[in-house]
């Protein structure tokens, strides 16, 4: 399956667009400045010298490739001539920092040069070149503008000559995964097969022994043990190189470097069709997606490392989650549904969306989340040694805000795949997409508030009548989706696979689709082996994932219990955090009678009547800070 | 209110006669062993030169005193001339180590004599002092050996040369508290009040500003910020020395030293008569035990500086209460029932020594907890940088075992108390006492197999008839305490003041007290505003607190839910942990049917019917590991 022209799928309305524009009027800006102000735009000028502050730091180059990718995106359906002026000039400095021989990177160009290629392990030098090129390519597609591409195809040509079987290459691999999939974009935007070539290369070569690491901290002269990210299970499982990529049966390591890798094994099995490579990442995605997601998305539950922990363990006030590994299982997601078409890629990848990415960013646009908990007890963090519970201006490690934005920007990418005769719905917005289906030009565009909405309308332009398939994603949360054709009911089940309904007729232009899929407020239970949430509930709508603020139910949410039996009904939230359904039912809540100096007391607990509201999770810590959680008692 | 001549108690027999045993033969030799090998006891022959290895630490001394005064306690009632001759031969080192001045220390003797209290703050001289003097009291106790007092007396009369309000002194005091309570019991021994008014001038100088921790880092020319253990909220906090003591409301920082000073204030109060810090004294103990105390009764709940956070902030799996926290709040449970005539004191040392303190040794006194936690996934420590969930043979740290193995030698001094005519029974244990009531010689024995028994009876031995006062504890747990005297009932309600049955009558020598604790499963709850424990239910029976554990229950305890009305019946544990009664009750467990490849289902819970048994808390991790938990869902 391929994916739509990037400039063919425009955003048109609704919950996305809204993002899309808070992302180009705050969150571009913000971003800009915050690399301008710290030096890592200014890093590409290559003026720092030995003895002056500030020197460009191992992994800034890939906070502006973010950037750039960003506005790269961004500029393909909104015009900014002075955003797109400072990306130029910006490239401009990149082109002159460039090396002869192609080599591009601030740091071991201006800092420490003789240490190039040095430590794969521990520094980001694969990973800045990754994301450059991805940037590159963002930039080739909705400006039309060579140059980066050009200057990207020469660094990527150089690292294949020093990376490769040959005898005087070197038999390394990314200790932070990211060029895998950026090559494999590189190669389908050039045509040019040797990018894959090499993707395959740092995947195939990955956790072979005698291991790379070792052979390189030798040439280094470094004795000291590796203990980066904590304790490890298996040696090197932190940065996925504990074993072959195909003998990894579970998720490990450093949540953000694994979806990357992950990401990048299914872009090459895809271009590919090696089907050990398929299996391999069929095998992770089912070890992440049933056994270590949390309900948002979020990826990776523990901070000792950013990383995987172990089937079922879940921590909730404790939760890591960041937002880089929420997105990360996002381009993981989109891989695999090009791959095969099963909608429960996409049922990740919106999960993900509505919930565990942009939980990271504010509303506003302006401040971010790099770990996303699914409860806070705001004393509890200043004891804990853990991140704020309110989202901050910036980063010293700023991987995460320029990362929603890309992906914000792109997000029309992750609407639709097609073949030669079959457009496949994954995602529901507001949007128009014009392609070619069944050798003609189709357009379709959509209407929706989803995800509040539970009306998603489609309207069908062609050339002519043709025959050929539109496939409407049938998600796992809905369950009684229905969808008409013209005003007539199509029966689902007759049409139904994997997850998709197959609508394959004579289309004609004005042929209408509606797809009416019913919300009603879900409760949804966990695992029993996940220890954090026995006796508790969630509560869904769509794909929306609710929780609960102390500025709605006042402090101890705990002490709050959600009875079995209890209905709700929807209530616009405070503009303030853009007036969606809020959701309000009655309940109970422990009363603290006769508790006045006591911790502990054999009289069982007692209860009064009062309300639940709650509001979608991503909108949480927008209001007025307090205690909140996602999963509630029972 | 006084102790008993601390030889004049002996404990004859049961629970605690038992561990008395396991501490002499298995603890104490294992102790001066890992004290001999790691240099601890080799530290006092001064040989340590400047370039070699294993210099004498900080903290030493103090290992070596607890050990000293464990044996001290020990020799009290059991001879043992191999280990007291290892101690004389010890303290002749000591003798010799100790400088003209009377100073003495190994560390700031042997390696940085120029650094000598230079940084009360953060290192430990003050601290090991106190050690080393508690040390020498208790082996005057229990040899009547004066020389080791001497010695201390020596350096005591050198440190009040060196802090008090003189303009030449320092008005300093200790960075981690300790020497306050040692110096009165120095005072207490010796009748020398100087100590006592050392003692109370530490109390009164902490916090006080100028703060004379600022004075000595400027003097000691030191410009780091400081951040010792962690975030603090108030400067100083962590040692107690952010506000002077009086002014303190809440039990902050580092709860050792936290509840090491508030035993010091209570022990100066008592012989002062200070209400201004007896007040004090109540404030902080109310805060500790109604809004910050496990129920296993630890405290400090958090890792991050060994510390206490904030009220009812009490996480079971991330716990730390440390085993020295809990003996530390059993000093001032202990201090305070000497203060005031009110079981919640008694009622806390008790909940302390069978459930927080106990845990932290294994059944054999082989090995030790550092932390205990309430609540145990085996796989989760090795991602969360926790300490192992199994008792380890020893800590480079190495406070809890020598202090769990004192306070157990120790332990016939926490039985009673007294005034001239009254004697106050606080806990039951099998035991021996004779004393001076009523200005006769009266001998109480007591046979009992508490706490697994509910019947504790009593043989009075009198010269003659005499009046006196006998007041017996009613512990909290039990709703229905009976008291017979010659088999006649007492009216309890008639004679109960502050939770004391006070039964004045004119005793002679065969009195008989007969004690009924009826001691039926109770379930516990905790306050609503925990919220680590809302929706679940704890188990105790008397004064021990259950658990389950995943050798009995098999894994994912969290799926076990405990019915409101399930009835329990006593089993006998397996020999391996002794014998003593273990909980059983119809239980339910969450069926794991259809959640094949699930994470999250709509479908409600479903349970099957299952049994569930629970330990005694402090005997977990002796069999198989597993997960464990104080808390059960209900």
């Amino acid at each position: 399956m391929k994916l739509l022209p990037f400039k063919n799928v425009a955003i048109t309305g609704g919950f996305w667009q809204k993002r899309q524009t808070v992302n180009r009027e705050n969150t571009l800006p913000i971003e800009y400045r915050q690399c301008k102000d710290t030096g890592r735009i200014d890093a590409w000028k290559l003026e720092w010298k030995p003895g002056m502050p500030n020197p460009p730091h191992i992994f800034w180059d890939s906070d502006v490739a973010k950037l750039i990718e960003a506005v790269g995106y961004s500029l393909a359906q909104f015009p900014d001539p002075k955003m797109e002026a400072l990306m130029d000039e910006l490239i401009d400095w990149m082109e002159k920092a460039q090396q002869p021989d192609g080599y591009l990177n601030t740091h071991f160009i201006a800092v420490e040069p003789e240490k190039r290629w040095t430590n794969l392990r521990d520094w980001h030098e694969l990973y800045c070149a990754g994301h450059l090129i991805e940037a590159a390519v963002a930039y080739y597609q909705g400006t039309g503008k060579r140059k980066m591409m050009d200057i990207l195809c020469r660094y990527a040509d150089y690292i294949a000559t020093v990376f490769g079987p040959g005898p005087d290459q070197k038999h390394g691999y990314p200790g932070h995964e990211e060029i895998e999939l950026a090559l494999v974009k590189l190669a389908e935007a050039t045509g040019n097969k040797k990018y894959l070539n090499l993707a395959e290369y740092f995947i195939n070569e990955r956790g072979k022994q005698p291991h790379y690491y070792d052979i390189e901290r030798e040439q280094r002269g470094d004795t000291a043990p590796y203990r980066l990210g904590g304790p490890d299970i298996l040696p090197y499982a932190y940065n996925q190189s504990h074993l072959p990529v195909r003998e990894q049966k579970t998720a490990e390591g450093h949540s953000v470097r694994a979806c990357y890798l992950y990401a990048g094994m299914a872009s090459v099995a895809r271009e590919t069709g090696d089907q050990s490579l398929i299996d391999a990442c069929k095998t992770l995605w089912d070890n992440v997606t049933t056994k270590r997601m949390y309900i948002h998305g979020g990826i990776g539950s523990s901070r000792f490392g950013e990383r995987f922990s172990f089937d079922y363990d879940l921590p909730n006030e404790e939760a890591y989650a960041e937002t880089c590994a929420a997105i990360a299982l996002a381009f993981f997601a989109h891989n695999m549904m090009r791959l095969e078409a099963d909608s429960r890629y996409a049922d990740v990848l919106e999960r993900c969306l509505y919930n565990g990415i942009i939980s990271g960013i504010s509303l506003d646009g302006k401040q971010f989340f790099y770990d996303n908990i699914l409860a806070s007890h705001p004393l509890y963090h200043k004891y804990s040694g853990q991140k704020s519970p309110r989202r901050q201006d910036w980063f010293g490690c700023a991987c995460c805000p320029p990362n929603i934005a890309r992906l914000t920007a792109s997000l029309s990418d992750y609407l639709y795949t097609q073949t030669d005769d079959t457009l496949w719905l994954h995602l529901f917005a507001e949007a128009k997409a014009t392609t070619t289906l069944a050798d003609q030009t189709v357009t379709l565009e959509t209407k929706t508030e989803y995800p509040w909405d539970e009306n998603i309308s489609c309207l069908l332009t062609a050339e002519r009548e043709g025959e050929f398939t539109i496939a409407i994603r049938l998600p796992e949360w809905c369950r009684n989706p229905q969808i008409e054709v013209n005003d007539q009911p199509i029966d689902i089940d007759a049409v139904k696979k994997q997850g998709y309904a197959y609508i394959k007729r004579t289309w004609k232009s004005n042929d209408k689709i509606d797809i009416f899929l019913p919300m009603p407020v879900e409760r949804v239970y966990a695992h029993p082996s996940v220890r954090q949430d026995d006796g508790k509930v969630a509560l869904q709508r769509g794909p929306v994932l609710y929780c609960i603020e102390e500025c709605d139910n006042g402090p101890d949410l705990a002490a709050l219990r959600l009875p079995p039996i209890a209905e709700f009904s929807l209530k616009d939230a405070p503009q303030e955090i853009g007036g969606v359904p809020m959701l309000v039912a009655p309940a109970i809540r422990r009363d603290t009678t006769g508790w006045e100096n006591k911790l502990y007391s054999t009289e069982p607990p007692k209860y009064t009547a009062t309300t639940l509201t709650a509001v979608p999770y991503y909108l949480w810590a927008n209001r007025a800070p307090g205690e909140m959680t996602v999963w509630i008692n029972e």
